[in-house]
Parts: structure tokens; C-alpha cells; sequence
């Protein structure tokens, strides 16, 4: 416990900065995701299946984070937040597809395609994916149209062909083909790190940050999306499903190289520990107002789901 | 044939502006799909299959003739154009899947997940919707940062719940349920009319136009897109695949309830037409600059495909 007047200790600032921002997304979905009185609501209904009430809110939290370094509007981040969760959940929706990973269980509930079936969740994917441009696009997410039209221009980049949906077809080609390190790096940065590199970019846009002094924010989110895909990746064979939410053991089922496969458990970890420690060094320019940033490195590599 | 000096004739407006739309588009869509060099080449490759050398562009073509009524600049109103037919294209190809209508064949080609597969299917549509948010966020878009977070806003929602994914759900729910004409209605105007919409509302954004001036403009479209509809469900019955692109019959296959199974053939065939003179109509304050979009009204009923 820290003493009265001395500042919370990493871990004690994480846990309640998760707590409400847990609280807060899962309100935001209600409010957004109302339920119309007609033949939509199934859609609406598996909508709110995907979005609320589970994951670990990683996304909003980082940029929760990382505005907190420029002690930004907590409405405005909370918007950009809900933007970036809306494409990682309609992204988990489709990935969960049979064509895709065909997966049963996601955040411990039936994924939405067992719930309700395939073709609701191609359509509440696709949902979520315009309700994160359409959150942007509200004047409730920042008042300046620059400052908006530069967030809806860097998410659709970290969402698309150059970002996430570009990393899942290499995810898809990994399975039929060799990839070496360097081509693994790249496809999780795609696939994981692009959007994760998006929230912290999300608060730099919102401070008018010059591209400049953004070096080691972007470092930061670089090594933080890498040791949060090799903690992945550690989590699906040593994880336990009854913990983590979903299936695991499935990349080496697929015959899906991954950095534990390729570096082994041992090496991956150390990586991973490596990695943020590397982060936590970008950060040495910034006071305590980093301290979420520092202690969401931390709990990258130490959470068990 | 028009003689020298005299302004052209619906049709002949019509054919070269399709000429030239196709042309735009199909240009447009090779620069900005770019095939790397890398394993998101199956990606880029689908995505190039679904957006590149067929369709009307009818919705690109909207954009051209709205625009035209405010002498808007020609590479803002393709830009805006383009980002309406990523819309499309990426519904199409999402539509096509198995898990949907199940088609094969699209603008006389296989369709993507015949070509490729599924899962490279799903991911193309979904990239194609970062693209149309990715285009319009863009400055070669309009140098108004107000504008373009207007486009996104609009088209955000015209694609979403409140638009085509909400009119695709009531759709499915349609081979189930018995729909009277006015939840038939609905379930066009959202399926269809809300991007159609949208193409018109671009033209009025980008131009400043005042609310209550753009009445007129949303009667149009309202209009046309019913028509659009109404055609195209009496394309399903009464086309020629080989010329359509597409499978025929499927709607009663389905047992869904269209304007043609509630109305008939004759009633819905004078249904259309009565829309297209009322669209016309609602053209009335405007002069030769709206010639285009009258010619596109004669033609959304006219068309074979």
C-alpha cells in the first residue's frame, strides 16, 4: 500500500485505471449500440454480444495512457478509444469466422457466430468497423475537423491493407509458407502492432504533437505491440483456456510459426522482457505522468489472459 | 445526334459520362491498389478482382452528375465517388459469400471467394472499407478538413446499422418473415438508398449547401433509389444472366418478399417509373447543369444489367 500523499505504486494505478476503463467502454457500447424495435436487432443484439462486457480494454487504456502525458480531455480520449476497440472487436468477430480461425469461445462467451450465425456476424463486424469512423467523425471526440479527419485518416491506415487486415492475410499465408524472424516481426506489426500504434498516435494527433517529438512515442508503441504479441503467443500454449477466454494451442495446430515457435519459450520471453524495458526507456523523457504508460508495459508481459 | 452547338441529348450525356466514369474509376482503383511486394499480395490481388473493370459505377457517376449542379472541382467529386464505390464493392464481396447469398458469379466473373477463398474474401471487403474511409480522409479528397470529416460522417452512416449493413440484416430476416410493402420500403431505402443518398450528399457537402436547399437533392435521391431497387428486383426475374453479370431468380429462390412479389411485375414496373418523374421533378429548380442527373433517373429504369 502506498502512504498517504506518496504516489501509487505501477501496479495499484493499473488496477483501477483498468477498472474504469472497463466501466466506462462497456457504458460508451450501451449508449451507443441502443436496440431499434425492428427487424435490425439481431444485428444490433450480436453487436453488443462482440462489444460488451469482456476483453481487456488494452486498446481505450492505451490511449487513456498516453494522453494522460499531455493531460487531454478524459472524453476525448475515451472516444478515440472506443474507435480503436470497435475495428479490434469487429476484427475478433470476423477472425472467429469458420472461413477464418473458426473459433467457439471468445472472452469466455460463444463467439458471435455460434451465438447467432455466420452471416449476423459478417454484418456486425462490418457494423462495428463503420461505428469506429463514425465515433471519430462526432464532434464529441475532439471539436477541431483537423484534429478528427487526422484520427479517422491514421485509423483506417492501422485497420487496412497496411495494418491489421494486411498482418491477418500474412497470419494466413504463415500457415502454408516458412517465414523467418524478420517476417514474422513484420507481420505482427502489422497485424497487432498497427493498431496499437495507433492509439498512442491517437493522443499525439490530440496534443498537436510535431512529428518530431512523437519518436519515442512511436518506439514506445513499437516495442509494447511486440512483446504484447509474443505474451500472445506464450499465452496460447502455456495459457489456460478457463483464464484466457479462448481456445488455446491453436497456432501449432495450424502449423502457424510464430516467436515462440521460431525462438522458442525461453528465448520469446526473454525478448518480450526485453522489449519492455526497451519501451519503458522511450518514455525516460516524460515525468510520472507516464506512470500508466509504465506500468501498462509491465502488465503486458504479466497477464494471464 | 445532336447537331453542332446543340446542347446533347439525355442518352448521349449519359453514355459518355459512363465512358468516362469507368474509365476514372477503373484507373483510379489500379493507382491507389498498388500489388506489393510481399504475402498481402493474395489481398491486394482480391481486392483488385472485386473493384477493377466492371460495374455501372452508378454511385461514382451520382457524385459526377450532383457535383456538377454546383461546378464542384472533378477530382474532388471522384475522390468522394470512389470512397461510395469501396462501399459497394467491399458489400458485394461480403454478400457473395457462402455464408450469405452464396453467389459465383459477379459482373460476369467469378466471384472473390470463387476465385480466391473465403477468408481472403472477408478480408478484401474489409479493406476495401478502410479504403473508403482512407480516401476520404485524404487532402486530394477537398482541402477543407470540415468537408472531408463531413463525407466520413455521412458515409459512416449510411454504411452502418443506420444504412446498408442495417437494410442487409432486414434483408435476411426478409426469407423468413412476411414484410408488408412499408417494411419493404424501409428495408430498400436502407439497403440501397442510404449509399445512393450518400453520393448526392457528398455533392451538397463539399458545396456548403445549406440544409434546407438540399431537399430537393434528398427527394431525388430517395427516389432514384427506389427505382434503382424496384429495377433491379425486376432484373432478377425477367434478366438475362449473361447480360446482368450475375445469377437471376434468386430472390424468389430465397423466398424473399420484394417490391415485385408484393406489387407484381406491371404495378411495380409503373411504381418505378412514377418515381423516376417524380425524381425529375424534384430537379425542377435547377437548369441544363442537372441534365446528367436527369438522364441517370430515365436510366435506372431503363438499364439491362
Amino acid at each position: 500500500m502506498a502512504a498517504p500523499g506518496e504516489p501509487p505504486s505501477g501496479r495499484a494505478l493499473l488496477r483501477s485505471a483498468l477498472q474504469e476503463i472497463s466501466a466506462d467502454v462497456d457504458r460508451a457500447f450501451d449508449t451507443l449500440l441502443d436496440i431499434p424495435d425492428d427487424p435490425r436487432r439481431p444485428l444490433i443484439e450480436a453487436m453488443r454480444h462482440a462489444a460488451i462486457g469482456g476483453g481487456k480494454r488494452m486498446r481505450p487504456l492505451l490511449v487513456k495512457a498516453a494522453g494522460a502525458l499531455f493531460s487531454l480531455d478524459p472524453g476525448h480520449l475515451l472516444r478515440a478509444g472506443l474507435a480503436a476497440e470497435c475495428i479490434h472487436v469487429y476484427s475478433l468477430v470476423h477472425d472467429d469466422l469458420p472461413a477464418m480461425d473458426n473459433d467457439d469461445m471468445r472472452r469466455g462467451k460463444p463467439t458471435v457466430h455460434k451465438a447467432f450465425d455466420d452471416a449476423t456476424a459478417i454484418l456486425a463486424g462490418d457494423s462495428l468497423h463503420d461505428l469506429a469512423f463514425e465515433i471519430l467523425a462526432g464532434e464529441e471526440t475532439h471539436p477541431d475537423p483537423f484534429v478528427r479527419i487526422n484520427l479517422v485518416r491514421a485509423l483506417a491506415k492501422a485497420s487496412g491493407t497496411g495494418g491489421m487486415a494486411g498482418g491477418q492475410m500474412m497470419d494466413i499465408a504463415a500457415e502454408s509458407a516458412v517465414f523467418d524472424l524478420p517476417t514474422i516481426t513484420r507481420l505482427q506489426q502489422l497485424k497487432t502492432g498497427a493498431l496499437i500504434g495507433f492509439c498512442i498516435e491517437a493522443a499525439a494527433i490530440m496534443a498537436h504533437l510535431p512529428s518530431e517529438a512523437r519518436v519515442g512515442l512511436h518506439g514506445y508503441a513499437h516495442d509494447i505491440g511486440l512483446a504484447f504479441q509474443i505474451a500472445d503467443d506464450l499465452l496460447d500454449i502455456e495459457g489456460d483456456a478457463a483464464v484466457t477466454g479462448k481456445a488455446v494451442g491453436k497456432d501449432a495446430q495450424a502449423g502457424k510459426q510464430t516467436f515462440v515457435s521460431l525462438l522458442g519459450p525461453e528465448r520469446a520471453r526473454e525478448q518480450a522482457r526485453m522489449l519492455v524495458e526497451q519501451a519503458k526507456a522511450h518514455l525516460h523523457g516524460f515525468d510520472e505522468r507516464a506512470g500508466l504508460l509504465r506500468a501498462i508495459a509491465d502488465y503486458v508481459i504479466e497477464r494471464d489472459r
